[in-house]
Formats: structure tokens, C-alpha cells, sequence
């Protein structure tokens, strides 16, 4: 995947109305119409959305002229993933660091807490 | 997370040179200038890529004057990782059916390839 196909991916879901489209269509097909109803927008502001994240590659459209379903297509969300996996280190490294924190803090709190009962 | 700090992840995430950055930075803290070197850009073209990623929580920066190095943030990484964590089971069933399809073409081709011996 060129590096482009992966701008294209985190285009097509730096947005909220597109993430809750796909989150639709991960409950099964859906007809343009279907996935319009949630939202307070027109067809056409629907069918822009829809049209970024057929570009991404994100979403197939079902090929009856009158009824054409959506449906989810995974494949570059996994490719997002993969990105992402390589930083898990960075976020899990974080967890421990506040894990420690915190467990610094109630031993400090606890020893504060016997003192107080002291005196 | 609220939905628009994830746009905003993504949005600074669907760009290839900021995708270097934050993949420089994961070897270590770097200065502005470290960060230009591979890049056919100016530093102030750099600088509002980094700008988004700040803006992003994706990096933070040194307090020094002179020398304020970049560092990687994970934890926006870590929400995006989550988010798409969701859609696993849609990418793993598309494998399964590559993997059950390529099974089936395997078997077939054997087939073909004992029956083409025999003539």
C-alpha cells in the first residue's frame, strides 16, 4: 500500500458522519436513503460522504441500477491498523508510567494515612 | 474521546510527511531542525506540519528556548487503534474467505494438474 493510499484512509475518517456511516454498515448493507435517515442531511450531502469513502475503498456499491446497497469494505481500516500497530509501545510505555504513578501515590497516600491515625 | 478529537487525529495522520515525523520521533526526541533534514522542505513549511500534530496531541514540545525538541505522544495513536480495533472481525473474515478461496483454487489446480498427467 503507497504511502498515499493511507492519506486517503485517514481522510476518508477524519470524520464523524463517515465513521458513523461505516459503524451503520458494520450492522449489514444499507441503502443510501437507509443511511440518511440518522442524520439531519440531504441526499446529496449523504452521497458526498459515501463517494469519499468508495474513493478510500472503504465502502462497494451493489451494481442494481434502483437499488444500490453499501456495504462495508475492510480492507484499508486493517492497513490503518497495521500503521498504528508499530506505535502500541509508545502507548502501552504510557499506561506503565501512570500504572507506577499511581502506585507510588496510594503508597505515599497510605503512609500519610497511618500518621494521621498516629496522631 | 469526543468525536472531533478523533477527526482531528485522523486528519493529522493523512499526511505522508507527518507520518515520517511521528515515525523519526519514535527513535528518539528530535529538534525542528533534525526533523526538516530528510525533507526536500523549508522549516517553516515543517512547522506547521508539526503544528497539526501538536495541535493533535500527537507530540509535545520542550519548554527550552533555544531547544525545544519534539517527543512523540501515543495517546491519540492508542484511541485510533481502539476505534478501528472495532472493524478486526470484517478485515479477518475478508482473509478467511481469501484464504478458503485460494484453498478451493489449490485443490482445483491439483485436480487438473493429476488429470492433465493421465493424458
Amino acid at each position: 500500500m503507497s504511502p498515499d493510499h493511507l492519506s486517503t484512509t485517514f481522510t476518508a475518517l477524519a470524520d464523524p458522519t463517515r465513521r458513523a456511516i461505516l459503524a451503520r454498515l458494520a450492522t449489514g448493507e444499507a441503502s443510501v436513503t437507509e443511511l440518511a435517515e440518522p442524520f439531519a442531511m440531504s441526499l446529496p450531502a449523504i452521497s458526498k460522504h459515501l463517494k469519499v469513502l468508495e474513493r478510500a475503498g472503504l465502502i462497494a456499491r451493489g451494481r442494481e441500477a434502483q437499488w444500490r446497497p453499501c456495504r462495508l469494505e475492510a480492507g484499508p481500516l486493517k492497513d490503518a491498523a497495521d500503521w498504528l500497530e508499530h506505535y502500541r509501545r509508545f502507548w502501552e510505555q504510557s499506561f506503565d508510567r501512570l500504572e507506577e504513578y499511581l502506585h507510588k501515590w496510594q503508597k505515599k497516600e497510605k503512609k500519610h494515612g497511618r500518621k494521621q491515625r498516629k496522631n
